[in-house]
């Protein structure tokens, strides 16, 4: 057989730590990360003996054009995916398979093994995500991209927006420049929060125009060949308050300490703490509610997470979001978001808008 | 307790018959049907005696707004939701409860059912999927308007329309003239396919001119609160060939006869096979290689669906797609698609776009 790219190469080689012959990915992010196949409604099994790639036949052309050295077994319109699986699996004499029992249903999970006695299913949670916590060269090659389309639409508007522009009206635009850039879209719908609402968790852009705040707290984000983007920045008008002032130093400060202590090692709780640190001591640690930052890629939220409860090590070839923020209901919220590469020595901060207090004075 | 709401009160009308005590709602678009809730991570646990929303702290506020009638349990930051679920379930006393296995992941469920012994679990598939069939007045209502705002968007950019414009121009634009009229965004990735891409199963809008073909294939919907409209119209410039003229002729005599069958009573099977011997009868039968509609709501593709072989019966309330078409590789695809609403004596066609042959020349 082919030698195997380098992504399932991973995942065939950790089979045998598992205590499985081979690995059912059922996850459609999952599938693409692995093989590089965009569609769905497939399956991926992976064995040391044999790999292959289980779909039907409106995606044959793609699959022969996305993994050209994967053998595919495509079902006929009358043979379910499950029962294709099943033929895939006995052909290749397994006995204990791996599934993902965080992304199968229990009704999959039933059509599945209905039928099938001689096989023990091992139920894996997380596995393959834990894999892709691990950028490769060209993962980071396409998240720079991600980040810098992100960059390039939030300067563009910058020039342009007025204070009759609803938070909407910036949301809308924020996608259609990112799209006129190439990206697919937003990577999650952008929270555009003018005044007090930058304060509140969920905030969802509404027709409040932008003039209605002296603040603005914007957190964006491009989706680019399936990778994410996620930014944030905090604006104010004119003269910020004393109180904004203030706060938006200390969340600067706590930002800058931990993405210090980022570098391969470092405990995730650590990173947290440092930013938390800064925070506490000022005397806001009551507004800082969440957590500092999370693993970005396919997914927007991916492993690891940086927080307080968290038991993970940072190691090159992550990419997280480093995001404090403190929040006043009634007054406003300030939150500073970048995105992080861990390498050998120490980190990459991927994304390069301006940031400091004076950077954030928008003229509306 | 007080009385529940409808779509409620249909569901715990429905718990004898499928043997349940209780039945656990996990799926977000099902919580948000029966109750209101249009945020995540909440279930709720429906039953005769006392249903309740089970969530936390951040959504309180949201869920004394939009379920003023429903008791809420708000689990505290440290307890997760299996955990609180399990405490909910236990103090109701249930022994037979109904969860849904084709939302539920094996990892969802072997969390919820963790050292829990006494109670019996009822896997249940697609059970509010079918109640959701019968859309009450506030959801047709709610549907009018999905598909004005559709039909609207579309009416005025094919004033505007050039053949300079990319299928990926008119997508975007479609898109932000429907979310100017007070949609969400689309229903589904707009269908832009000009000249032969509209033969293709799965096509996505390129950077393709709409003036590189003398047809155009364009299904598109919008999402108005929750809603999706789902429409399709195939489009020539100047004058068509002959075998467009034909084929085009061919599709809306079928659709126009499967509109016909639309009555509560009739077999969904017959109701296709009305379009299709339309079709075949004009030898194109091959070249319709899809099944004719589905219904329409929460989600774009619901129950029931038209196909030869559906075992389902069309009954007043349901909202369906109907959308014949032929497809002639390296030529042009044809489709035409309209929403139908079933009443009482027949049904209503909530799109009101034409559909004739004289009216679908553009002008490019």
């Amino acid at each position: 057989m082919p030698k195997l790219p380098p992504r399932l190469q991973t995942l065939t080689d950790s089979l045998d730590g598992l205590g499985i012959d081979a690995m059912l990915v059922t996850n459609e992010t999952n599938v693409r990360y692995l093989c590089g196949f965009t569609g769905d409604s497939t399956y991926l099994l992976v064995s040391n003996q044999n790999t292959v790639i289980l779909s039907d036949g409106r995606y044959e052309t793609q699959i022969a054009q996305q993994c050209p050295t994967l053998p595919a077994i495509i079902r006929s319109p009358s043979e379910m995916l499950p029962k294709l699986t099943q033929s895939a699996l006995e052909d290749g004499g397994y006995r204990r398979v791996g599934i993902e029992a965080d992304d199968l249903t229990l009704d999959g999970f039933r059509r599945l093994t209905d039928k099938i006695v001689d096989i023990q299913w091992v139920e894996t949670s997380g596995q393959i995500q834990r894999q892709r916590m691990f950028k490769d060269e060209v993962e980071i090659k396409i998240t720079r991209e991600a980040v810098r389309i992100a960059e390039q639409a939030w300067t563009t508007l910058r020039e342009k927006i007025t204070p009759e522009w609803t938070e909407l009206d910036l949301a809308y635009r924020l996608e259609a420049e990112m799209r006129a850039l190439g990206a697919e879209g937003c990577s999650f719908a952008p929270i555009v929060a003018a005044g007090a609402a930058g304060a509140l968790p969920h905030y969802e852009p509404s027709t409040n125009k932008l003039g209605s705040g002296t603040t603005m707290l914007l957190d964006w984000g491009a989706k680019f060949e399936g990778y994410a983007s996620d930014l944030t920045r905090t604006f104010y008008r004119n003269q910020p308050s004393d109180r904004f002032r203030k706060a938006y130093e200390v969340v600067l400060e706590a930002q800058l300490a931990a993405i210090d202590a980022m570098k391969p090692g470092a405990a995730a709780s650590k990173i947290d703490a440092a930013a938390r640190g800064v925070i506490e001591k000022a005397g806001m640690g009551e507004a800082f509610k969440h957590g500092l930052g999370h693993g970005v890629g396919l997914y927007i939220h991916e492993f690891p997470r940086l927080s307080s409860s968290s038991s993970e090590t940072i190691e090159a070839g992550m990419i997280i979001t480093v995001e404090p923020g403190v929040y006043f209901e009634g007054d406003f919220g300030i939150r500073i978001e970048d995105d992080v590469l861990i390498t050998s020595t120490g980190n990459e901060v991927l994304s390069s808008l301006p940031k400091g207090l004076d950077d954030s004075c928008l003229i509306l």
